[in-house]
């Protein structure tokens, strides 16, 4: 069988703070589609998903929290792909899957080492990995698992106009919770109450969170959902309501330096609070992606959820449409469609 | 009907840094015993818990977390005393209760302000303070209700010779933990590896703890029981395994300082580690004091559980007493009884 060519994006250099263009570099290699191990499958990438926390494997690896791409490889990063090649009868020539890839265009899965799944019949492979993906679950799975509101309560949710925060939020208004949204500049905030319908909004490049929340959360917050970390989570801390949850899904704002992510100012607040504060990683909740998608797109018929993808196209594009998550400048689950259905 | 005479210890100046015998100041009054408000009940109190939170109450009110002692008011203090006049039918003369009262002879009880509970049948005021109080309820609720140990996991509980460090350490061991106690001192770890039999020791005076945790806890710590905060917590939440629990029972290291207790220096470990770090305080158990009580009386009789107390006489004693539990005087509970049984 004739060899693949294979297109690839690699970690040139490690970001010093912010990441750039210059640390990626482009390579092309050839595949052998024929050398695939026992229980391996060789997968067709179609699609990646562009996802702020990838920021954080290109670090060194002596953090020990996450992967860490060596330097010459290609970027990690959620995919969704179709099978071309397989040693591994679950996973069929022609099944289309989402996992754990790289920027290239083939990847060899083994799918005891990574999570995979398989993208539902009647979604495309860019909603797959979009509107149904990654963040979206991120959300689904922070909000209902983790942070477990109840009706009635106040949620805040941070970089609430991102695909985890804006999901994460419509499902906090249809279990019923009073449903505070923070993002930056007019156009989201007007998004948010506008069309969301969200409780109350607060702009943090012009509002003051600590007033901001003083006003729209007199009885403090029940669920605070962290995208974003640092200050914004330590103003949440001190408003927090007794028997408050704090979500640690992201800490975004410290990703794209080198700073690390420090905590609470003063652990007696969540004592004498009794607060939860909890982590979690989406893929715990692998084994019910499914019914969650199926849940998601229910409401999503039924006009109560709003998910938002930003398409873009090319291969060649990857680095430069990755960095657009870093200057907000994406609306919505940045996805790179590398191979339209 | 006479007039009792009180005797009181008042907090005279708020502690800059270290609480010291100068920031208290006796004082005497009268009771009338006629005087009390409807619902009220009057105790005589028989007998002081002297734990280390008592120390953020003497801190200014701006705090906001927890109660603050007004300058010129007697020192708040769980307590332990019997009802000399009641109106409240629930509380008739002669009961015995152990509640938050203050440093004084004689306190006016509202009932629906504060928790309330009787002293179980057949334990002397003391020991429903000392052995069966506060202490030892904090270390089985905080362990058994927050850190939700599975059998073979490995628990690791700072300041493990305290009263409640060494209670829920015993617990874990019950329940079938690998468990590892941190303590200061060469007589406190002789203690807990011979006559407790914990499964390892530190000693954080000599010990490096990132070393002692590599070589204790391979497999990470399941459960950290967190009396101390500080340094020791930022070590500990390096060593967290997956999936572990951080019980937040207290901040020993900072109470006695004008230091706020500060976080984990990065929270990124939280989330990859899908960590949960949780704060309670005991009374959000009250209703389940009574069942844990008979527990423990039922571990002690069969000989599974050490309860140590550390007895002190006499009302003038009460500020000198409550000064050695920072500098590691006591040994066990420490309890100061003002009026033996």
């Amino acid at each position: 069988m004739r060899k693949l060519r294979n297109r690839q994006w690699l970690l040139k250099s490690r970001p010093a703070g912010q990441v750039a263009t210059h640390n990626f570099g482009y390579h092309e290699t050839e595949i052998d589609p024929n050398q695939i191990d026992d229980g391996n499958f060789l997968i067709e990438n179609k699609a990646f998903l562009c996802a702020p926390t990838m920021r954080n494997w290109m670090d060194p690896p002596s953090k020990n929290l996450y992967p860490s791409i060596s330097i010459g490889a290609p970027i990690l990063a959620p995919a969704v792909g179709k099978v071309v090649e397989s040693n591994n009868k679950q996973f069929p020539i022609g099944s289309r899957v989402s996992t754990l890839s790289s920027w290239q265009d083939y990847e060899q899965i083994d799918p005891s080492g990574r999570p995979v799944n398989f993208v539902a019949e009647g979604l495309s492979s860019v909603e797959s990995i979009g509107k149904f993906g990654l963040n979206s679950l991120t959300g689904y799975f922070g909000l209902t698992k983790v942070g477990l509101p109840k009706a009635g309560e106040t949620v805040v949710i941070s970089a609430a106009a991102g695909a985890t925060g804006s999901l994460a939020a419509q499902v906090a208004k249809i279990q019923g919770c009073r449903t505070i949204g923070i993002a930056g500049g007019r156009e989201k905030c007007t998004w948010l109450s506008e069309e969301i319908r969200l409780d109350g909004v607060l702009d943090y490049k012009i509002d003051n969170l600590n007033d901001g929340f003083d006003h729209l959360c007199p009885n403090g917050i029940d669920v605070y959902f962290d995208n974003v970390g640092g200050e914004m989570l330590r103003t949440a801390v001190n408003h927090m309501a007794k028997f408050g949850r704090i979500i640690l899904c992201g800490q975004i704002s410290t990703y794209d330096s080198d700073q690390a992510a420090s905590g609470p100012e003063d652990m007696m607040r969540l004592i004498y609070g009794s607060i939860r504060m909890e982590g979690f990683l989406t893929r715990n909740y692998t084994a019910e992606f499914p019914e969650a998608i199926k849940q998601l797109r229910e409401w999503e018929k039924e006009g109560m959820l709003t998910l938002k993808e930003d398409i873009r196209d090319g291969f060649d594009n990857l680095p430069k449409s990755y960095l657009d998550l870093f200057t907000g400048q994406n609306r919505g689950t940045l996805v790179v469609n590398i191979r339209p259905d």
